[in-house]
Formats: structure tokens, sequence, C-alpha cells
């Protein structure tokens, strides 16, 4: 008999199959049992007989408490009833471990006790459809950088320098020198992007910002793309088509779990749609000003600008060419204006703000100096970064996406603590 | 005009094209000149001819000192003399970025200087080439995990508790609270495992050894499948089939590279043969002893017994059953014997040692909590991995590979640095 996983049953339908599972709920009406059966893959209806197993066998099997975990076998039958589409007539099943006053039940529970249970709580329905959509995102983040060519080049996360003026890293003692926990794999890309072309870093970053936001955790994952030879225009269309091929592989691979989160897919699909508007910064700023908004040019958006102007195009919307003074050093002069760069934001709508932040990168050796002078760095931090533009620079362009703030829009989730399997956060170092 | 990438050159034969590209390497007869152009996808030859660019433009052209970047444009021609394949007849170019003086040239450098050096390092044909097959272990991983329905889940680095008695641990400074870098994901994987059957881990972790071997980083990125409803026995088999997958996508994806390294493509496919040899610890003792070893039963093995080990069976080699006094806590007890655990470490030719170690994991709560306590540990550290006992515990095996001691092995290289971007070590913390 094939021990199969529950995922796999349209396989096996009709066939006698065993599967190792979970009881995550059940009902029982005297003579006929509805099992909820969970095995990490999915979880589907296993029907239980009295008549078949026996009272003593189907007293016990009605009997076993939440989160057990057995073996059972049975065949599988479709069933156009429930929304998986097939179900277990259970024949035959074997205790394997027991499970007593499982912590998280039916009812609701704290958002600070589910967090204190979270290496439980991933069992739940919910938060598994999350991460389920979180390892799609993932896969199809590699598909489309590998079939482009782009190498995959892991930035270091220990790093012996930090900028200057910044309280938001963590520091730690390396061998009697300080180092600090890597923010952004960006200025590492850059290197490798003179070396391989196109490249994309994918890991863990930090901040030790002590803000409490929806929008923030110190640990968090960010892939940064880079691209030589490549000007911004053509950066924004790797954008896009990213963001585009993410949203549509999620819409195509993970029909239940959008249905668990109750994510309307015909929303999604919109996202899908190119090219994404793009309006300048001086355009966004006159027309927050039309519809009321008190802002002047030279401010960064806030959360309730950024979600207008996303609610305004109803799509992911690039704001383009922001002021110099609020953009980081690196970033490209505009060719005939000097108060702004050449940078974008992507602004995701349905309120989630900024998801994508890039620029084009400065090529030019004196213009970095100066820039880095202006902000009080320290320039020996910056010789190997700086050589980048004194042997063969390069047009090039990058950009940044956090891992979590793009699932939090995806998976309509309030928090982006809820899109990561163990989040920290300012009060939260546990599980 | 086409603006295409080296590495698809073959797709554009006898086409005229436009490359962005860096000068590695020039010769010049004084009427024709041959330039080694790099665009970070591949490197070819660029032939420019003085009668076709005059004497003035061809003159500024062999006169480009290494790393300035150009653009090129020109006819792509198939040419059987090259490893390549194809070069490209230049019929014009641009400068784009000048170069002087680029510190790493065809002469011999000394380690030091090139890692000090590392971001211009990248550029060299060796490390290009490492970097390149890392690329594709990376992305075949994703693969083989994908196909197989496994879910990437990501641990967490930052853990608040420290396993007693360790050393070995970065520790930061977390809003007040003592926070450590983690050393492995296994057991949140754990976690994970129960919620989704079978999963893996990928990312950097972490080790304050102050040791100086060629097999050590402070950091480096380790794969950590774990695989609920599976013994030990199948956890094997999917060790030696993720091994030879990954060894033979190198194979087919990575001609040139391997080519560059001087990596013997026979010996490689060995390693594709399954099943791989399997000997318990007990026999291993009594072979190392038959061959002159000083080894008493109960002892780690170190480099020597480990290279003759897999020298025997000139192929990965798993070896069983280690002494429990050796391995660590979570090992699952032998059904018959005390003295030893449902473990193994697989073993890699050519004088590279273990590059997996892997067990079934305890699923008995008392059994875990004794050894805890026999080791001096904090249960309070353990709370939430010991719930994974409470609540319907299942068999469950997984294993750790280190993506550098496998990579080293693949591209035979003498020292794991060599196989990760920017290396970290006990004196190497830049750039």
């Amino acid at each position: 008999m094939e021990k199969i996983s529950i995922i796999n049953a349209a396989k096996h339908t009709d066939e006698r199959v065993k599967i190792g599972v979970w009881l995550s709920n059940k009902r029982s009406s005297g003579k006929i049992a509805f099992l909820q059966l969970r095995d990490g893959t999915a979880t589907f209806q296993g029907v239980a007989l009295k008549q078949e197993l026996g009272a003593d066998r189907f007293a016990q099997l009605v009997d076993l408490a939440q989160e057990t975990s057995l073996w059972v076998t049975g065949t599988i039958h479709a069933d156009t009833r429930s929304k998986f589409g097939y179900e277990l007539a259970i024949s035959d099943f074997e205790i394997v471990g027991t499970s007593h006053d499982y912590p998280i039940t039916p009812k609701e529970h704290g958002i600070d006790f589910l967090l204190d249970h979270r290496h439980l709580w991933l069992r739940s329905s919910k938060p598994n459809a999350i991460m389920r959509i979180r390892n799609e995102v993932i896969r199809a983040v590699y598909e489309f950088f590998n079939d482009r060519d782009f190498i995959k080049v892991d930035a270091p996360i220990l790093t012996g320098s930090a900028p200057e003026g910044t309280t938001e890293l963590f520091q730690t003692d390396y061998f009697g020198q300080d180092a600090y926990l890597s923010q952004s794999g960006q200025l590492y890309g850059e290197a490798a992007a003179m070396a391989f072309g196109k490249i994309f870093t994918f890991g863990p970053t930090f901040r030790a910002e002590k803000s409490k936001t929806r929008r923030h955790l110190t640990e968090f994952w960010q892939l940064e793309p880079e691209m030589a030879w490549m000007h911004q225009a053509e950066s924004l269309e790797v954008q896009e088509q990213l963001v585009a091929y993410l949203v549509q592989a999620v819409i195509d691979h993970c029909t239940n779990e959008l249905a668990v989160l109750d994510r309307d897919v015909a929303t999604l699909k919109k996202y899908t749609k190119l090219p994404f508007p793009r309006i300048s910064y001086d355009d966004a700023i006159t027309l927050l000003q039309q519809n009321g908004f008190d802002v002047d040019w030279g401010v960064d958006f806030g959360s309730p600008e950024e979600t207008f102007l996303a609610e305004h195009f109803d799509q992911p919307v690039f704001v383009l060419n922001y002021p110099k003074a609020i953009k980081a050093f690196y970033m490209q002069a505009h060719p005939t204006r000097d108060d702004v760069v050449i940078a974008a934001d992507l602004l995701a709508p349905e309120g989630y703000g900024e998801i994508i932040g890039g620029s084009e990168r400065s090529t030019d050796y004196d213009y970095l100096k100066q820039r880095l002078l202006a902000s009080g760095q320290d320039l020996g931090n910056y010789d190997w970064y700086l050589d980048l533009r004194k042997y063969g620079a390069v047009p090039h362009s990058g950009f940044g996406m956090g891992l979590e703030r793009f699932l939090a829009w995806i998976t309509l989730q309030d928090h982006v603590r809820e899109t990561i399997p163990f989040p920290r956060m300012l009060h939260r170092l546990y599980p």
C-alpha cells in the first residue's frame, strides 16, 4: 500500500493509501465521524464508520484530541462537496503521538499568545497558507532570475564598517573588532554586477529600529537585484515584470491558499497587467496638493500619501525622480536637474505603500566622494566601493524588495509579522 | 542593432550586435588586435583590424588598459579554435569607463592581497567560475526540493537563547536583551516540519570559532531539510539523491566553468551513481584499525580518517550510527543499543571529508529532557522545542549540508574561502 501526501490525493483516486496525519478537528454523529486530517501539504476530510471500524475502535478514534498524530489507511474518493475535491474513507488507523490540551483551539486567541506559540501556530490554516504562498514567491523569484541569466550572489551579513550617524545597526564583537549586521547587500551587489553582469542577492537583513509599526521587522528578507550596463528605464521594466510574474505564480499555484485567506483573485489579476503607471515626484506632489494633502515639494511620502497615489491609479505605481536630499548618497544625479536623483519607488495599492525602492547608481567617483563627505561619512569605509568607479565603471541600476512587505500585500495581511515564519520585532525574540 | 550578452552569442551568429564589456586582456601584431572581452556572463575574443578601424581608432583600442569598460559593436562569428566557440569581429567601439593601474594583473598575487581585493578579484576567471557553479548549485537545490513538495522555511538568525557551554556564538544587544546569531536553523526546521510536512531552510549561519583551518568560515550558508513522517533510511535516500542531482546539474550546466577550474568531469560523474555505500561506525573503526589507524571506538573522526574512508570506497560514503557521547542531544536513540544514535555523516572523497551530517530526531519528551539536563542545558530555552513532542510527535529526520564545503569539493578548492563571494574568517571582515 502506498504512503502518500494529501496534496497528491488526486493521483490516487479510488486507491487504498496510507497517510501520516495530524487531527485538526472532528465531529461525530455516533455512527459516522468526520475528521479534518492535516499532513502539512494540505488538509482534507477523513470519514470513519462505526460499522466498519467496530464500536471500540470507532470510540477510540472519535475520542482523539486535537493534534494527535496517526497513520490512517483507507481509500481516496473524489468529493465534489469539498473545496479540496477529495476525501478519505478510513478503514484503519494507528496512533503515533498523543496530544493533550493543545493550546491553540478553534476559539479566538490574542496575538501575543499566538506569537508566543508561533512554533505551533504555523500548523493553523491561515499562517500555513501564508507560508505556502511565501514559499511559492521564493520559488518564483529564483525562476524569474535564473531564466534571465542573473547570478545569485550572497552578500555578507557581518560587515566591519558602519555608516556614520545611524543607530539602527545590530553590533557584535568580532574577535576584538566591531562588526555590524548588514542592512542591505546592495553595495556588495554592485561589486558583483561588475563581475557577473546581472546578479541578485536574497537573504536576511537587519534593522535595529525601535519602531513598532505594522511595516517593521528587525530581521527581514530582502531581494536586491543589481544590473550592469542597465539604465533606470530598463530596471523599471525588470521590476514590473518581476511583480507581475510573482503575482501570476501565486494565482497559478496557490488557489487553495488564496481561498483560505479570502484573497480575491480578480484583484490580484489586475496587478499582472503591464506596464505599471509612472508618475514623477513633481507631478505626484501636485496631484496630492490638488486632492487636499498638505505636502510641500521636498518631503518624503508617508503612508497616507502612498496609499492615495496607488489607489488613484488602482495599480502599483512608480514614483520617479525623488529629491536628492531625501535619498541615498549612491544614486545617480539627474542629467539636467540638481535637485533630484534617478530613483523610483514602486507603491502598492490597497494601503500597502512602498514595496520596491530602486535607482540608477552613480558612476562618478568624485561625485560619490563629495556626497559621502557631505553626509559625514568616513571615506575609509567605502574604499572598496569607490574602486568600482576607478576600474571600468559602467551604467548600472538596481532595486530592493522586502519579501515580507510584498507578501503582506499579496496575502492581504495587516502586519508584516504574519508573513515570516518566526518574526523578530522590538519585543519579540521568542520562539 | 541588438544589445546582447556574450553567453547568448550562439543565438546571434553572423548578426551585428552591441555588447557592453570589460577588457580583460589583449595582444596586438600592429595590424590586428585580439581582445579578451568579458561582460560578466562569459568571456570571448574580439578581433579588431587596423584596416577597418583606421590607424587612430586602432591605436586607441590597443592602448586601452585592463578593465576599461566599453561598448563594442561588431559581428558574431563561429570560431572552432576557441573553447567558447564564438568570437566578435569588432567594427566599432565606445569607451565608457577608463581604468588605470588595475591592481589584479595576470601575474601571481598572494592570497591576502587577493582577498583584500575580493570586490575586484571576483572578475577574474577562477573566482568567477566558482561563483557561477555556486549559483547553479543554489538553483538546483531549489529545483530539487520544489519538485518534491518541500516548503522553504526561513529560520530566524537572531535567537534569544544560547546553548550552555558554547563560546562559539556571536552575541548582540537586542534592545537590552542578549541575542545570538544562529548556528543552525534545525530546531526551527523541526517545528516547521510538523506544520508543513517536508521543509528546507537555506540561509546564512554563524560560528565564532577561532579556528583557522581550510574548512572553516565564521559565516557560511547551510541547507537544512527536515522531513516529518520520515525515518533515517528514507532520509539517507533523499541525501544521496540530492548530492547526485546537484553534481549532475553542475556537469550539465557548467561545462565552461569546470574547464576553467580543470575539474575532471569523469571524476564528478562517479558521484552521480547511486546508492552511495554505507558503513556502520563500528565497521569503520575496524576498517581504520586494520589499515594502521590508531583509533579507539568512541572517538570522532578527524580529517585523515574521513579521507581514508571516502578514498577506500572511491565514492561519497555514509557512516552510520555514531557513538551517542559525541553527537547532539536531539538524535534518536538506537532501538537496541544504548551507546549509539541514529545519525549518519556523508564523507566526500578526494580529501574533503564530511559534507552532510544528519540524523533521525528523538520524539521522546522524557529522553530529550534527560539528555538536555545531562549536558547542563537550561530547559527553559527549549520549552517550545519540547512542545513538538507533546502535541502529536511523529518520526522525523533531517540533515545539514554546508554549501561552501560542498562547493569546495565540487570545484576542487583547497579552502572554503574560495567558494563564498565575500568570506568571513578569523582575521577577515573586509571588504
